[in-house]
């Protein structure tokens, strides 16, 4: 089984530059790209859909709340219909982006608060499988993988989307499968080592280990690598060797 | 000679209410449709869409600077790539909308400001050409229809692009064959009666007046109502019977 | 005991207008002044804070979480350092204002979602309190009265700070002395006499009778007046009569 | 006579840092901060106002047209009264995090693409010191330093205002005193020691070197630093000493 690596890139806004998309982007598979809610304005976005395409990376859109000053990470109260138009709207925008190179958008993955809030309410969820359900359905979803995959899988067959798992290899789990807030201590694995290790493990025998020690056997579609690793693009190339060898 | 009418629809913003879309959607052809730059949510882009597809109205993308607190109104000097990037990001997020319908974006309307400069610098013209060609040929464009009809037909055709020529018929023109700045002493006509003859005087015989009184033969394919009359759809209703008819 | 009249006015945001503030402000005591976050641009608060001077109208800083879309109604959960950093911001700002005039900001009233979220989250409340103090301790805080009043008032003690306590009279109570989410049934009372008998009874008896008819004796420095009578200024016209005689 | 430094910081928004204010804060007079329109959210304002405090800098109102996107670079056209509101909007909103401390805005400098129109538009100069003039005539105002001078300081005088003079050592001039535009070719001077050299020219000699090496005699009352020299506080440093000699 193939795991295919994907990162947050096109994070930049208006002057404020963030991350080294330009070294990143030839290591990873599929590019997480800001849609202007959270981050990326319109210029931004060109530029980032064209690094992308040139690096032929898959790409997604990478949807959030509307709050630039919080940076997509603070839960908003949306109605479903609210949430359901911006959806639309963003997947949209950055596909226009790709159309302009005969590309599409492959799948979208809720950024922040509102990838929080979808995997916490299931009126959610199916806010946003309706919404990309309605516009293309080709277009996958990006969730967290946990013991509920089948269940998560079943709901997503009813609007004809095909889900992509996701496993957090730089941040720490609870025994019950989910990641720790950024808020607690700990949340964040920043020691190289330690990441790639989790890699490997995750690689040959399918599991990683949650914070207290305990082996936790998840199903890996893709791996995201953020944080202070997002800078260090020797890392992602290293990380993006071990996938693929 | 078929003259299509078109309306500023969508113009509402979060809470606030802008013109009576409902009432008005039935008698219009065309209706230019908000992106959420210079008015427009996603909620409410969303509303709109789903109106024009039940009164089977053809759809524009009224693209604008990023300006809500002006309206769109107040020039901002962005880059040629800027607005080549505001111009696909807008149509591709009115799109998705539309084909969540199975419709797409039929044509595209600079708003405000961004409509005056693209009529006065060849530049801002061609970089939303050049936008809305790489994103869909079958897009058209509404200009401003003048004695330059032939140059701007000539430019578009280098980029494939089909052009929608607008004439005013609530707004006073120059013997030059320009409309008078909103910011001009009569640069609106009121008159209810004023604008049916305006109208009747442009189907039948082809010009319209300029405030000093002379002819202006001015070739219409589409002609627009707003202002007052946005508010009126008795109004509306009597203009769209005169061009039917 | 006076019991003052506070509205919502300066709610306009750029083009759009929202309410008939110059006839509501001569009838009103207290002006309830949006800062930009949910309503309200600088130009218009300027012409906000204009008409209050005119009329003599205590001034209040309407602040709210930012959020021009959701009408700063959407809850969002920001750090206590962010809400202390946006009270500041907007009392500030209004408080220009109204020093171009030898004015000052009288009170706060937090608005929509951040009102709630005062009421809910002591931390909220003392967050408030801290912004306020230490930029004025002239300037009161408007809160809901309920049975808790004393334990408020102990807390705001603490920080130097003067509280209102404000009635709802067209809104609907649960008998516990909370007013009901404006997303439950009922949750306003648009019959005017019904209004005008709360006022009465608040005023002569010092009671307001709850959805289910139990006299909710709750002390009332303040009324506020929205929802649909804020169109209506001949009844907060009469609503003012009732208050003064 | 003393040349003051002064430095734009606080220009980080939301996640996104820019600069060193930390490293700088210590060697500069006079510390421009951000108000929120072209950077600085409230947060990040709370922070910069307490850095400036602790070192004991003057703090002056960095105040700009409302556009995050475009860093307040882009001319956009207000008018008057609307240029009128955000300087009291953006002062008023400031100097609420000076008053937490006892302390207030000491001055104002207009940023980017307003401080380029303050200075080729008369009336948009007499709209920034009316607006100042009205909240507080002990704010001064830093302009370009010219050959009009004299001219520019009757007109502060009208308003009560006093102007702060100040010279580029680090953008290019033309012979006729007037910097180099942004996006001309040599605009930005970034040879450290050439920009040490025309510090020390300034103070000693009193004037600096045009593009094409005429002598500019041009009173300083200030001098600014930034482009790449902001990211380098060692060389902040240097200048800092070289102007206290």
């Amino acid at each position: 089984m193939k795991i295919e690596l994907n990162c947050d890139v096109g994070d930049s806004f208006g002057i404020w530059k963030m991350g080294n998309d330009e070294e990143i982007m030839p290591y990873i598979n599929m590019a997480n790209l800001a849609c202007g809610f959270h981050a990326g304005d319109a210029l931004n976005m060109a530029k980032s859909v064209s690094l992308a395409v040139k690096h032929n990376t898959l790409i997604g859109a990478h949807i959030a709340y509307q709050d630039l000053a919080g940076f997509g990470r603070r839960k908003i109260v949306y109605s479903l219909e609210e949430i359901l138009a911006i959806v639309v709207y963003q997947m949209g925008a950055l596909n226009a982006f790709c159309k302009t190179y005969g590309k599409s958008v492959s799948y979208v993955k809720p950024h922040g608060a509102l990838f929080n809030d979808m995997m916490d309410d299931e009126l959610i969820f199916k806010a946003i499988l309706s919404a990309i359900s309605s516009y293309d359905k080709n277009i996958k979803l990006i969730i967290l993988s946990s013991q509920k995959n089948e269940k998560y899988k079943q709901i997503a067959l009813l609007y004809g989307i095909t889900l992509i798992l996701e496993v957090y290899v730089d941040r720490n789990y609870h025994d019950e499968g989910f990641i720790l807030s950024r808020t607690e201590k700990d949340s964040f694995i920043t020691d190289e080592l330690d990441i790639m290790q989790r890699v490997e493990t995750l690689k040959e025998r399918g599991y990683i280990t949650s914070k207290n020690g305990l082996k936790l056997f998840l199903h890996a579609d893709t791996i995201c690598l953020h944080g202070s690793s997002e800078k260090n693009y020797e890392f992602i190339k290293t990380v993006s060797r071990l996938l693929n060898n």
